[in-house]
Formats: structure tokens, C-alpha cells, sequence
């Protein structure tokens, strides 16, 4: 039997970073997760009586007891022998060691990367100018931007990189649940683009980070719902250079839903010529063949955000208008799995040429 | 001082029913209304230790003990002098109550009568086919969707004869919400309504009614959301009636928020030609001049359901595209005030030509 | 017709303070409040898009903008001739503030104030030192403890107080749910104090402050339920104080209840002698005889949450075992009212001769 | 390796049902299970829209499609061969079906029964009346009755019985709650039982079953909480039963927590005798030595419902009062899977001598 992966997870404290671990510590192939955190993170569970970690990272079972999250550096990754890193660290702070990770050698020794955040998705200057990075390193950032793959497996340019990356831009969670609705429809070139397209997406709270804030107290969010970054929200970019788009064709509106996971989007296009019912149904199902973490519904059922929540699938429904022309979709899936460390771990999967579906059933 | 008016609310045990039976209850110039229920009505409310109607009838302070809910005739209302009778019943209840009510002459001898329901909001076969209305009397019901004014009156051909109106038929609590946000846009020629309107709506749950199904329970709601009727929601015909509309011009989905209460309705027009924030928000102003009922955020903020909702209050807030080209609007109101027993009290006020904020403050 | 009172609102930010200041906009024996924060409170609301106290606020009706939030100072008060001022502060800022108010002259000069913290409200020093007031003036802040009035008007000898009070110690809101549940049977002598008395309760997330920390983050408290502070919570020495018991004969448990208002406890206590239904019943009611703000249940039916939310009621229930000696009580209110704003202004109304409903309907 | 378990479950349209199909569709030593439904049963699920059983049973991962549900009978049952026959049935129907399955002679040849309802839980006829058995075949359900095996595993009397029961009744969820924090101290004889045990215990709104009911309606369920059953739930007598005590000695009331799962049980003991934190932390650690499905807490932490939903723990956490005579002590479970479903499975798990943890982590 193969020795096992040997991973390590920064921002272990965050909600994706947790979910990681989790799904690190239960996953066939891959050693118990090595827990960093950021001297300057903040430790809010100590705070709140949570005994350190332990429910939500041993999860369900007598797993043995999570190892403790201990300060990252550098040199206690190499110390470990850790081949894979996983960041679940703010935008501006993976750019930064990923470049660091570079310049110090251990990208060159074989250490590879999945980064959870901005950082490396976007190829565009356009669409990376809304992260304003400062990069010490313009030069190799400039590389490394070149060469991060973007870690969504189901499309065909990302799949063929996956493989052989170094390191990997796992998307953004609206990203994922529009980039998958709408590639299909895109790639079989049937959507009157410039007519416009239009992704509602609505997302939980879990997605808004653990930091509290105003925004994320229990009193401001419970009974209530509302729109933000209205024409300016950072996953646009990705969404566009996926999906080969002009920033005049689409129009992406969040909401922040009153729950604590889960995102739907509910997207608009209009058709280049009348299609039927079938004929869509179709194109969704040969674009996923074989595909595993994407459930195409039924003609009469749509998704809804219960049947995806606690697992990595992207469901996907649609309803056709009866002109044959007007085409609603609704994309479904856990914005902290399918949209962050379940994705991760698919990416992971796929670098070390497993099955993608191990460790995620 | 006058003598005060004497109304009556059948279907006073569903959502919109309780609540116009509270505002009644404190309205300065109605006596205390009579609370009526047919007598196929289940009276769910017993069966769950709810000490009938007490708490949520009698409000905040010490009101009379409310009068119990009894068993609807045209004689009882006769007997105590109805002179405005709501009805909170179904369609076809309210189809065939109205029906009545002409032909065995109250309404002749002066009853007025607001309908909360679907049954006479609608002038065109095309879209009332939907709620496949049968008419025992053709004739009169014929004539009485003639008649039926609809019960908008922030739109002056309403609120025009609304005071002069016997039988107003009150919106639906979508159909507001998307009107009120559309109209002033429409009625200044700005939108290209060909490129197609699209209204994302949210409701909570109280708007889908009192009855228990498997749709309502609390474990469905909860920590869920999802989209129904795509295509073919009932109060599509509504907005397309009184905005002008043709079916194809308007896309309308609605969606089932995991709160009690509340609609935010989020949606996309496309200009004719490039204009700025100053000219919508003026074009908002201009035509909610003088209404009450409707606040204009500005143009930095949007609403949110939580400012709405306990008021009569519909909010309106909208972003344009840098391109000046592409807008989004926000609409926000309380699904059973605005959206049901606030603007029915409302359209009270201006059938008898009081204030249209007496009673709703 | 007599001027109305000049009030003023210290921390007309947090939640009891919005609630205030939106009850006293609109009482009718109060002009518009002067609303104040320290200089040293940080303005959440601005950063999350919300426009300044609009909505919450100006709640329901074309009432006028309200006035702005202004920076506190005792000449700011004296200028705008402010008769009674409400502190809703941390309890640290309440206690140095009121001697403050009393050394510079204000109370001499007859300022009244009304403080919803807890730096007034307990006499025993074995009680007070939870708080760990570091008194500089130790000998006014002494005076002024023994002049402060407990604001519970429903307790005769509170009641008797109030009128002539210059310094009311508004209960905290568990306490109040407590006391309330208890006084009649303890006063009538029913109750076997010795056995043990447990008061089981239950609090919305409002009544955590608005201050977004790990605790009252959305996916913190969602699906979620807890106990915390057992065996030292600050309200437990009002119920001992108020009830005359001692800390042997109460355990009090607080939890966190995935709601955001609305305060629901279950008291345990055992009967000296066996008793019957309807003379528990009398008991509450006679001792209520004429209180407007607590409202006693039927004997075969239980207040909750629901029933008491945004009213100013205390709710009152109970069970009483077949073997006529245990007693369940369930008593209920809304934190940010009975439990806070609404009984600041019921003691307001108490302090200058009103009806204790007055602007609480 | 051995061939699997032929499983079925009847009622597997319920919320524990289909918990249960989802947990042995993935458990590694049974089969994929038949899945029955009573033919009165209403399939309230096809009408809202969700796709038949298909994203709740197939859960995460490619599983292979899951069976339909079929009609019961007897002999459907004997042509799969079905050896474990789970039922998540209504009390009444479960008392009707294991008679018949005795009667009919499949007990004898073999079918073993995993009740997860309370027919069977109880010995006294004291605490079965309030079930209001109507049996047919008084003295086979009598037998039964006697054959019976509470299936807590946890309690040594029952796990000594559980490996040869040919029917195990599975306990309820709260009484699993109160009965695994109250049965190490009971056993170990410090407490004063005689002062009496109370038990404050609050649900999610799963534990009240699928069928919709104006009690479960989620507009009745949001933002409230409430206290029912006071003095007369039915697991007050296995609890009693379980732990050897009269019904003097405890008092257990219901609350319904507006989530969709997880129990919540605050319990109050005073002890017999003064004792310290360490010796109830040993007392509770001796006791469940070994087990795998209960976490005790360390003494400065309680247990909160997130920690244990969606595992099959129950967590045990205690505050000592500083007289060390006064204790409270907090459990938490899911109400499905260590409070139904899922200790169903760790039964069948003992019952064939498996690890009791397989197919639960």
C-alpha cells in the first residue's frame, strides 16, 4: 500500500479551512492534515467555550483526537515533509507565501498549492484590479499568475492542467455555481449572449466569512435578506474569463440568505433560436457525462438548496419558457464543499490522479 | 364627530385576515370589525393550544377582548349594518361571493367590498384563464370585472376611481412589489422593454398561506430556498396588465425564503439610452411625489426586508451599470401590509376619503 | 395642553436604545428625543450600507427624519433643557455617568434619569461585586445606590417609589421574566423556597448587545441552542433581591435561543401544601388586579415567544402536576420592551403621573 | 468475506426513515435496504416537487440509485429474505405489526425487529396507558412486551440483552437525552432523588414528525419557542422506567426550538452529599469507559446542539454549583441519529456482534 499524502492546512481556523481539515482527517489517501494558523489570526473559538476544535474537526466517529493548530512557517512545513499545501487564507495573504513559496525554493523542490482564495484565479489585469494586490514580487507573481490552473474540473482546459499544476486556484463559490449553469448552454453555442445574461445568485451566511461583523451579527441577518456589491462583486471576473464573456453580456447580483449554507443562482438567457425542453436536457447531460459531482435534474424538478447542502454535488434544473426562446436555470450547491474545500479536495484527487470522487462520498 | 365605519373581514383566521382584523381593531374611524369565517373553514388555530385569537388579535395594550370569529351570512351582515365587507378568502370563494353579494342586491343597496384575492384583479381572459374561474352567473361576473377597480392607487388610473370604486380588488403582495418598482420607469419611456424585464422575487413564507402542507413545515423552509412556478405564477398577469406589458417582455420568478415574512423583489431593465443616477433617482421621486406609502432610498443604499417589513412602507433602491445602460432595482415591502391587509386599509382610507396613512402608522 | 417632557437617549445606537428612541418619537407626552452616543461608541451601522437610522427608526408612517445622533455632553443636555434622560450604556459607563450627573449639580437641578443598565439596580454589595464597579466617588455612588428605585412597577413597593424617584434602576430583562413569574406565590407564602426554586430560561440573540463577536455571528447561534453562564449570571441577584431568597434557594439558567427577540423561561417550584389549579389562577390574578402589562393565561393553555413579541406584556402561564405540590410556570416577554425599552417607558409614564400605558399600544 | 444483512424499513418516507435508508444504504455490512411504505400512507412528498427520494437517500457521492419505495406486506418481506426489519412506524401500527410478525410465524423463523417507536419501550402498564394500546392479541403483545430490549446500549442491562433480542426497542430521543446524563450519577447513588430531578429539554421540529400540521407550520415554528406537554409526555416513562424512579422524583418538559434538529436537555439534581468537579467528571468517565457513542465534556465546557447534529454522539457536559450540592448538567444529540436512526443502526450493529460504531462515522 502507497505511503500516504502528507498535506497541511493554513487558515485551519476559518469555515473552509475547518471543512478541510475534516475532510482531510477521513480521506483514504492522505495522512491527518498538518493545522497552521497565522500568528496574527485571531483565536475567536477560545472565546466562546468551544473546547479547542475538537467537535467540529473530529466530526462523527472515535477518530483520534485532531491534532492542535499550531503557527505556520516555512520551515515546519518542510520539517513535516508536507507535499501539498492547501490555503484558506484572505486574498492578499496567499499572494504573498505563494510567491514567498516560490522564491524560497520549495515550489522548485515539488511542494504544490491549492489556494482557496482570489489570489490566482484571474489571467485578466481588467478583472484582478478589484483585489488591488500589492505584489513585492511583481515578476514571479506575473509567473505564477501565468501558471495557476483554475481548479474547476469540470471544464475541459482546466481538467487536461489539473494533473500536472503546481499550483491550483480553487474558484470562488458563486463562480462555481454559475460557471456550471451557464458552460453548457456557452460551449454548445445556443445563448444569445449579447442580448445579456443574468446570474441572482443567493448565497448563506457561512460564505460571508467568520469574522463577526454588523453584516454577519445573528440580528441583522435573521428574518431579513438583501442584495450587495450590486454590479461589483469580485467573482465577476472569474465568471467572465471562464466563460470566455464580455463585462457587458453578464449581470451578477448576490444576496445574502438568511441561512448558514448553501447558494443558489437563479440565471437568465435568452436564446439564439427556439430549442425544446429535450434539446436542453440533452446539452446539460452530454457536457457532464461522466462527470461525478454534477447532478442534472429532471425536466419537471428544480434543485432547491436542502438537497445539495453537506455534500460536494453542483445540482443543476432548468425551465424553459413556452416560446422555446427565454431559459431559466437553477444551480445549487454547499458553498463550503462544492464551492471551497470539497472542490479542493476534488482538485487534490485529480493532481495525484485518483478518483475524484475519494473522500467525498 | 362622525359615527364610525362599520366593516366586516371574512377569513379572519388566515395570515392576511389576523392582520387586517388588528388594524381594524385600531383604526380611529372603523368600530371594531365583525370576524367572519365561512363554515367549511377548518379552525386550525384551536387545535394548537393558541387561546383563540387573543394575543395576536388584541395587539399591544389593553384592548377590548376581541369579538370571536363567527360563521359568515349575507343576513348577519345585514343585520349589523355592514357598510364595507373584506374579503381574505380564496379565489373562487371570492369569485362567487362577490358574485352574490350583486345579485341578491347588497351591493345595490350600498356595501362596498374590498377582495384580497385573485378573483378581480384581472380584465384580460388570457390571464385570468389561470385561475380557471366558473361562473355560475356569466353575465354579472362579467360585469363585475368590468367594474372592479384595482386596488394600486400609487398608479393614477387607480387612484382615480378607487373613491368612487363599490368593489376594489387589492394586489397581490408580488404584483406590488414588481409594479410599484417598474412603473415610474415605464410610464417615462426609458425602459427597452423589448431586451425583456426580468423580476427575481423572494417571499417568506406567510404568503404562501395558513394551510399546513408539506411545502410550509418548518424542516422544508428552514435552512433552505428555492424557486416555483417559473413561468407560471399567477400574479404575472397582474404586473403585465397594469404596467402594459406582453407576456414576452417580462420574466417573473418567484422564490420561498426561509423567513416568516417579507418580499424583496430584485430586478433588470435594460435603458434606451445611457443615463445616470441623477435622472432615475429624479425619474423615482418625481413619480412617487406625494405618496405616502412608497420611500425612495438614496442612491448609495439599498432596502433590505428587514426595514419594511411591521410597516406599510414599500422601499425602492436601485444601482446602474457604469454603462449607464443597465439598472437594477430593489424593491422591499411586508408581504401581509403592503403586500395584502396594509394597502387594503389603505384603499379604505380613499373610498372614504380619509388620509391615505390613517390607521397604518 | 401641558409642553411636553424634553428627553434624551444615551446610546440610541444599540438595540434597547433604537427601541427607545422609536417609542418616545412617538408617545405622545414626549417631544422628539434628543439621541446621544459617547464619543468613544464605534458607528456599526454606517459601514453596512444601512442609511443612518432611517428605517428602524422612523418605523411605520410619514413621521419626521429623525433627528441625528449627536455626541454626548452634560451641556448639550442642560442647553436643550432635557428633564429625563435614559442611559441605555454598558453598565461600567451608567454607574460613572449617573454620579457624574449628581456631582456636577444636573440631578439637584432636577434631571430624573432612567438607567436600563445594571450599575443601579442591586443593594447588596454580595450581589454588586459581579459587576466589579470601581467607584470613584465612592461615597455619592453609595448615596446614590440607596436612592436608586428598582423600575419594576408591578412589585407594590417599586411601585410606591417610582412616582418621586430621581435615579430608576430599569430590571434586566431575564430578571424581569423571573420576578414576575414568582412574586405572586412567594407573596402568598405558597411556595417551599427551601426545596429549591429553577428558573429555566430562554433569550433571544438581541439580548446579547448588537456588538458582533464570536457568539452572536449568524452561523454561530443558527440551528443552534446553548446554555452559558450556569451558575453566574448578573440577573441572578435582582431575582434574589427582589424575591427576597437566598442563593441557595434559586438556580437560574440562562440560553440562547436561535431567535432575535423574545425571552420565554420555565420556573420549577414545589407548593408547601397541596393546592388546586384555580387557586393558583386567583393567586396571579389578584395579585395582577389592575397591572396593564402582565397578562395571565387560561388555565389549560402556555404564553410563548410569539404571543408577547413587540408587545410590552409580560405573559403568564402555568402547569400544575395531578399531585397539586409542582408547579411549571412559564412566563414570556419581549426582551427589548417588558424586558427593557417598553418598562423604561412605563416607569417614565409612573414618574410623571401618566397612564402606565401611554405611547406603549 | 460474508454475505451482507438483508435489511428493510418500513415507513421510510418519515424523517427517521429516511435517515435510516440513508445510513444503511451506506453501511459496509448490509445491503441496500427494501424500502416500505404502509399502503395508507400519504406521499406527501411527490407533491412538492422534490425528485422521488432522490437527493435525501443517495446522499453524497455516485451511490447507486436508490430502490423505490414499495407497498408493504408480509410477504415481500419473505421473498427478499429481509433478516433485520426496521420500523418507523406510528406507536399504534408497530404494536399491530410485531404481533402479526409473531403470530405469523416469521419471528419464529428468524426476522429480528428494530422498533423505533414506543410500542415496546415499556414494561409498567402505569406508563404504557397513555399509548392507549388497543390489542388485539392481548397475550402475544403481552409476550412481547416481556421479550422486549430497550435498545440504550449504553446501560448495561441492556447491552447485556441486546446481542440475542429478536426485538429491540429503540429509545425516544428525548428520553435517550435524559436517561445517558442521569444514569451515571442514579448509578453511582449521589443523588437526592427525593428533592427531585428536573429535566428542561427543548427539540428541533424534526423530533415532531413529517406530517404537517398548523404546529409545525413554519410561520408557527420561526422565531418562537414554546413549552408543551407539561407534566404528560409520553417519554416520561422510560425514563422512569430506565432509570428506576417514581413519578414524584422528576419532572420532564418539551420545548420546541424553532430549528429542524437536535435535543437540548438542561437537567438539575442536587446531590446527596457536597462533592467536587473532579469527582463528577470521574463519575461520568468511569461510566461510559469504553463506549464510543458519548462525549464527556471537560469541566469548563457545555455542550452546544451544533457539536452533536449530524453525528451519533450524545454530549455530556456539567456545572457544579460552588456548594457542590447543586448540579446541572446539559445533554445533546440529534434527535435522528442518536435519538432514532442512527441508534437504530449501533442496535443492529450489537445485535450481529459488529463494531458499534460501523456505518455511523
Amino acid at each position: 500500500m502507497a505511503a500516504k499524502l502528507k498535506t497541511a492546512v493554513l487558515g485551519a481556523t476559518g469555515y473552509s479551512g475547518l471543512e478541510l481539515a475534516r475532510l482531510l482527517g477521513r480521506h483514504p489517501r492522505t495522512d491527518a492534515p498538518l493545522l497552521l494558523r497565522r500568528t496574527a489570526e485571531k483565536k475567536t473559538d477560545d472565546s466562546d467555550g468551544h473546547p479547542p476544535g475538537l467537535p467540529h474537526i473530529s466530526g462523527n466517529g472515535n477518530l483520534p483526537a485532531p491534532s492542535p493548530v499550531q503557527p505556520f512557517s516555512w520551515s515546519a512545513l518542510e520539517q513535516r515533509g508536507v507535499e501539498l499545501l492547501f490555503l484558506a487564507t484572505p486574498h492578499s495573504v496567499s499572494r504573498e507565501l505563494v510567491t514567498e513559496a516560490m522564491t524560497c525554493g520549495l515550489m522548485t523542490r515539488g511542494l504544490r498549492i491549492v489556494d482557496l482564495s482570489g489570489a490566482w484565479r484571474l489571467k485578466q489585469e481588467q478583472h484582478r484590479a478589484v483585489y488591488g494586490f500589492k505584489d513585492v514580487n511583481a515578476q514571479t507573481a506575473a509567473e505564477l499568475t501565468e501558471r495557476a490552473v483554475y481548479g474547476l474540473p469540470e471544464l475541459k482546459a482546466n481538467a487536461d492542467r489539473i494533473p500536472s499544476a503546481a499550483l491550483v486556484a480553487n474558484p470562488g463559490c458563486y463562480a462555481t455555481s454559475v460557471i456550471l449553469a451557464l458552460a453548457p448552454l456557452l460551449s454548445a453555442g445556443i445563448v444569445d449572449s449579447d442580448r445579456g445574461i443574468i446570474s441572482d445568485s443567493k448565497s448563506g451566511v457561512s460564505g460571508a466569512g467568520k469574522e463577526p461583523t454588523a453584516r454577519t451579527h445573528f440580528v441583522s441577518v435573521a428574518d431579513n435578506f438583501s442584495a450587495y456589491s450590486v454590479f461589483g462583486h469580485r467573482h465577476t471576473g472569474e465568471i467572465l474569463e471562464q466563460l470566455a464573456l464580455n463585462s457587458h453580456q453578464l449581470i451578477f447580483t448576490p444576496h445574502l440568505l438568511p441561512i448558514p449554507r448553501g447558494i443558489l443562482s437563479t440565471i437568465y438567457v435568452y436564446l439564439k433560436r427556439e430549442m425544446s425542453t429535450d434539446e436542453i436536457q440533452r446539452c446539460f447531460q452530454d457536457f457532464y457525462e461522466g462527470k461525478q459531482w454534477v447532478r442534472i435534474f429532471p425536466a419537471s424538478s428544480l434543485p432547491q438548496i436542502q438537497f445539495s447542502v453537506h455534500t460536494n454535488y453542483c445540482d443543476l434544473g432548468f425551465c424553459l419558457a413556452r416560446d422555446g426562446r427565454r431559459l431559466v436555470i437553477v444551480s445549487c450547491l454547499d458553498n463550503l464543499l462544492k464551492g471551497a474545500a470539497g472542490q479542493a479536495v476534488q482538485n487534490m484527487n485529480l493532481m495525484y490522479g485518483w478518483d475524484e470522487t475519494e473522500g467525498l462520498q
